[in-house]
């Protein structure tokens, strides 16, 4: 490819973005686009509906956005979007540091030496090959590459230091987040699996004895994890209609001009009042150890929540081995109300070693089935072949500017639209694997997105350009550095155009949320459906965090090979950063937190691509014969992973465990200022069991109530008096039902 | 190598067997040679001193110590060697049990279809190749090999069944260790390192007020761990003196006529009354902050042990992140008294990570620098290299006998005694790593051995017997299978002599300690000394677990290749069975517990043993092109790394960690018999910091004072008489001494 090429590349997409950003600005201006990008806000009802009057401004775009979310502080986002938000955004800043650090060295210094590392006659510019910008274009035994290994010194050097301070900075945040917050129901808790059955006990005395006799100073109570039976789906099913009888009322009622404002905030439920009545149900039943359903219902029996007094008392008993049988009484903090995955808590726990194998297993199987579609992009990239494979085409083709779009932009928009069915598919894989709440599902899947996107974009690209066959390449770990070195240069083009169309494309298609925009266009005008408008997503970090640490990962790999990335790179952080603080701000409401765990994922990522880049120039200095360069570089390679392990040791810990310290801390200013004793009440209630896809919870009666959806929305804080009002004759119903069951029980 | 040859070797090697066997029952009988034979018996003192009559009998060989080594129960030597060498023994039990099966499949089963696999007309079978036996013998697709799959399934299957035996009775074993034997201060105490520095507070009040502060209830109380200063040393070396004094007394007391045995038992003293001393300097001294010595001190100390009221409060303290910072305030459960190492306590825990990573490096080095002797080994297999290299031996080497020697023998005896720099040098690396405990560091010296072993034994003498570059082969994995099924077969010859020479010869040179045995001699007979003569050593699991594990691992490995090895196995397994009884019985004294930590291990490498087995017979049946018994091989593969899953979930966490309820039902039990302020007041004594050399340590009155020697001798049980007496005068002296300093210090 040209240099020409490139900039039309650069050209087509810096179009296409201005336009989609144009565009953006104009249609969030629309009343009714602002379900789409407005989500939060209206979620938190803190939006002020504008009146659906026209003006002719609506129809100018306007960069006002930019200026907002640029000019929000850290604090206000980590307050409206939670810690992880940040911690995805400091992964932003990090990048355009370390990244404008990269530039500066590698155009100004890296970039010369490539153009003049040979002899020969250069054409004007434009015409250039991209290989003459690469390190390709430097001879052998060349003095020039000293230049390259001070370049990569320095961006290792950079990089660690600005790693280990977010790190710090991050950690920080984290215990400000823990000690900071309101009392968190979580914290008390600790989810017991694997109890061991005895016949002539109930379950619950089982539960009770044991954590009276040995824990018995901090136990509080309990609530055993149950399977739904029969009747536990009728209520359900009764919760889901009355639920769209109160939403179909409730627009009804909006049509006769009633303002929706005026029903909200009154009557604050604590626990869904379907739940109270569900927990009065499981109680009445499970007493009687003559109903074989109870007893089978005690077999079946998951687990249970143990609630403790203090903090500290669950820290330990989650830490500490309770049972010299270690498959027995298994002991793990709970999750957040909000987090817990409930359907996955009835997994018995016996089974979840295997289930993490098998899905280690099948994604690994996946990761190297897809090589199929990333074998075709490939292919698309060499015109020739093309030509070959398409022959009616072939007309087309000869044009110039039309080759140029094909070789230059097709390609990565086909990888990119065959890894959409990633996402979903690694998302089922953390189901099945067992993990006990959603923010763990999440990170499971983002570890695997991320393994899989690094596997299947960057390497299998860079091996399979080459003749070799891909696969017998990596059996021979020993001769990756001299096979990177050879390959990585010549991909380069197509990783630049890589940045423009998925990077640059990407941050268009997120800001304008294209997908929910079109499904709210046909709900709203062509189909004149008012419910099912307001979901609220909550922030997509499985698909975004693999998403920015592979442009990381690129920039890293290419900063000494291609220079020339490096620019477009740097625009692609500089727009992701405003886009997703916009985002964040605007469209996504966290349902739950994960307190900033991600981070140890990014670091070891950006670690690893550290490593990446200097085994790459580990090989590039093999290949030229410079030896002492190599030898310069294998010292860095060391340094880089004492810095990694340090790192590790100092912080890891922190992200994985509460301290003694903290918690105690944290137990003690409870227990001075008297709201212990409140706290305890209200842990009961916070964890509400429901069916699994209609995740009902709370937690101390601030967050709404979640609809369907796997990602629902916030809708019953307007419809909370009507749930008051009528709950109770349901509820009476119900258990009229229920008392007749029971007497045609013991009729039978 | 013909059947002839190996039929020489193995009549040498029995030979020699019971050559030594014999030796060694004449050996025991002589009085001069109790201590190299009996020294845990002396050690113990219950041994009877035969009288130093001559009888003829002296000079017969008898079997009775094999009787009274079968006939010990396994109750007997747990109380009398501890744990380990019950988890030792059954490692041969296992090995037994399991290769009986194997033997009875592959002689029976395997063995004929191998002989008879190709058709080919048999000479007479002692002047057949050994290759014939081997299934090299048998030609491609040929259904026999169904036969292997078979016995392969057959195997694996016992192989697991026994092994999860083994591991459930061994952690019940431990489980029984734990809540059976007599109260052990270590589990009341809590290794404390990395304690944050404040200047105006002294170190100990810092220690105090953070677990007074956090865990109030149940600290008891700490002893900080001290770099020994100049008076230290002092202290020392009179302490050093002195016992050398009560030594020579004794032994000219001895002269005298006066029986050893009327000094023992009457006084025992609790602890090392210049211990004591040691104690009360340290405590005066580090009160006076302005002391720049005491700062100086302060400053360098590297942690405290912390004592706590009850063994729940201990694990939990261990157990649960102390500070928000993973740097500080690190705590772990203690080590044993006497398997405290206290000269790695000294290292900051900071370095830790460091010198972890450093000497796995090392070792790594070492490996493959390793090579270099083992493929010396390799060339001296072949008959013409070495004729090529001494022109000289041309003339032997063509005798046949002597070319038989050479050929079969030879190899292995120059491996075996290079074999011997290993230990020392990994026991090295170990210490450099700073692992707290000298248990510990055994276990992961043992670790280190084993790799080593089976990685230069196993791998490096398969692949450089073969024309290939030996590393080459491992930079690509996926040809391993394939690799290791060619070359395997080719090499059972030497391995087969590898078990008769290193394997038998081992045995018969560890029953005959003969380098104890040869300095006993000098040291008695030649220079006349009569003290040093009683050291007593501890087991050494480093270097007689991995020799006994690399067994095994032959034996799976060729079990199916080349079934002839198995009969030779199995005689060094039931050889070892009576050796190893023989010797944990009468010559080694446990210094220490690690309460069957070394199972793991050995469970992990049978498995891999295992595992291995499997790899090459896919090899074996994919060069044979038996699609069938491949893919049966790799559900096999499957099952049994799922098997080891399952056994690392079910048990492994029961030997890192000691479970609640345990400890708690300890702890009740001390209670209510009012044992535990007994407990606590014994605490304190109980740890007792001395020189790293001199590790003079004791739990409870009972252990005896060890000495110079890294494995040092008990013999002040008999001077404590000695002791008592003599101490006063001394620390009356040292302390006058300390008067006159102090009063010089406060002039000045």
């Amino acid at each position: 490819m040209e240099f020409s090429a490139l900039l039309t590349s650069a050209g087509i997409n810096i179009g296409v973005c201005v336009l989609f950003l144009s565009l953006y600005s104009i249609l969030r201006k629309q009343p009714h686009n602002f379900s789409v990008y407005f989500g939060r806000r209206l979620a938190e009802e803190k939006f002020q509906r504008q009146d659906d009057y026209f003006s002719f401004e609506r129809l100018l775009p306007t960069a006002g956005w930019i200026v907002k979310a640029y000019w929000c502080t850290e604090e206000e986002i980590r307050q409206v979007a939670g810690l992880d938000s940040v911690v995805f955004l400091r992964l932003f800043i990090f990048s355009i540091r370390i990244f404008s650090i990269t530039s500066l060295v590698c155009i100004f210094g890296v970039l010369p030496v490539n153009y003049h590392g040979k002899e020969m006659t250069h054409n004007h510019i434009p015409a250039e090959s991209l290989n003459v910008f690469t390190i390709a274009n430097i001879i052998e035994e060349s003095r020039k590459l000293s230049v390259h290994c001070i370049a990569l010194y320095i961006i290792t050097i950079s990089a660690c230091i600005l790693l280990y301070n977010e790190y710090k900075y991050i950690s920080r945040k984290r215990l400000a987040h823990i000690t900071g917050g309101p009392p968190n129901p979580s914290q008390f808790t600790v989810l017991l699996r694997s109890i061991p059955r005895s016949d002539n006990e109930l379950l619950d005395d089982t539960i009770r004895n044991f954590f009276v006799n040995y824990h018995g100073s901090s136990y509080l109570s309990h609530q055993v994890i149950l399977r739904r039976g029969h009747f536990q789906r009728f209520v359900d099913r009764a919760e889901k209609a009355y639920r769209k009888f109160v939403s179909v009322r409730r627009s009804m009622s909006e049509r006769n001009g009633r303002s929706s404002m005026s029903r909200c905030g009154v009557c604050g439920v604590r626990a869904s009042s379907f739940q109270v009545y569900r927990n009065k149900f499981i109680e009445a039943k499970k007493a009687d150890l003559t109903n074989p359903e109870v007893v089978n219902a005690q077999k079946n029996c998951p687990g249970a929540l143990v609630f403790f007094k203090t903090r500290y008392a669950a820290v330990v008993a989650s830490r500490v081995l309770q049972s010299s049988n270690p498959m027995l009484w298994v002991t793990d903090l709970a999750p957040e109300p909000r987090d817990v995955y409930w359907s996955n808590l009835w997994i018995p726990y016996k089974q979840i070693w295997l289930r993490k194998l098998a899905t280690l297993a099948a994604s690994v199987v996946f990761m190297f089935v897809f090589i199929v579609p990333v074998a075709f992009v490939q292919s698309m990239m060499q015109l020739e072949q093309l030509k070959r494979m398409f022959p009616s085409l072939r007309g087309l083709l000869n044009k110039s500017f039309f080759a140029r779009v094909v070789t230059g932009y097709l390609p990565s928009v086909v990888l990119l639209l065959s890894l959409y069915t990633v996402p979903p598919l690694m998302m089922l894989f953390s189901s099945i694997e067992g993990s006990i709440s959603r923010s763990g599902r999440k990170r499971s899947a983002c570890l695997k997105i991320m393994v899989f996107t690094i596997w299947n974009v960057f390497f299998v690209n860079v091996l399979s350009g080459s003749v070799l066959n891909q696969l017998n390449v990596f059996t021979r770990p020993k001769d990756m550095p001299t096979m990177l070195a050879e390959l990585v240069p010549k991909q380069a083009t197509f990783f630049i155009t890589y940045v423009l169309t998925s990077g640059w494309a990407s941050l268009c298609s997120e800001i304008l949320q294209v997908y929910n925009l079109v499904y709210n266009f046909f709900s709203k005008c062509i189909c004149c459906c008012q419910q099912n408008t307001e979901y609220v997503y909550s922030f997509p970090y499985h698909t975004e965090v693999p998403k920015v640490l592979m442009f990381n990962l690129l920039g890293f790999a290419f900063a000494i090979m291609a220079p020339l990335i490096l620019p477009f790179l740097l625009v692609y952080f500089c727009l992701g950063y405003l886009v997703y603080r916009n985002q964040i701000l605007n469209v996504y409401y966290p349902k739950y937190e994960m307190g900033g765990k991600l981070w140890p994922i990014m670091h070891n990522t950006i670690v690893f691509s550290l490593v990446l880049m200097q085994v790459i120039a580990l090989g590039v200095f093999t290949i030229k014969k410079s030896p002492v360069a190599s030898g310069f570089t294998i010292l860095l390679l060391v340094g880089t992973i004492l810095f990694n392990e340090y790192c590790r040791h100092r912080f890891s810990r922190i992200f994985e465990a509460y301290s003694a310290q903290d918690v105690i801390e944290l137990d003690r200013d409870d227990e001075q200022s008297g709201r212990m004793q409140e706290i305890h009440q209200h842990l009961q209630d916070a964890y509400s069991q429901t069916t699994p896809g209609e995740g009902s919870s709370r937690s101390g009666g601030q967050v709404p109530i979640e609809m369907i959806l796997e990602d629902p929305a916030q809708d019953a804080s307007e419809s909370s008096q009507e749930l008051c009002d009528t709950v109770q004759e349901m509820s009476d119903a119900i258990h009229e039902h229920n008392i007749s069951e029971e007497g045609k029980a013991h009729s039978v």
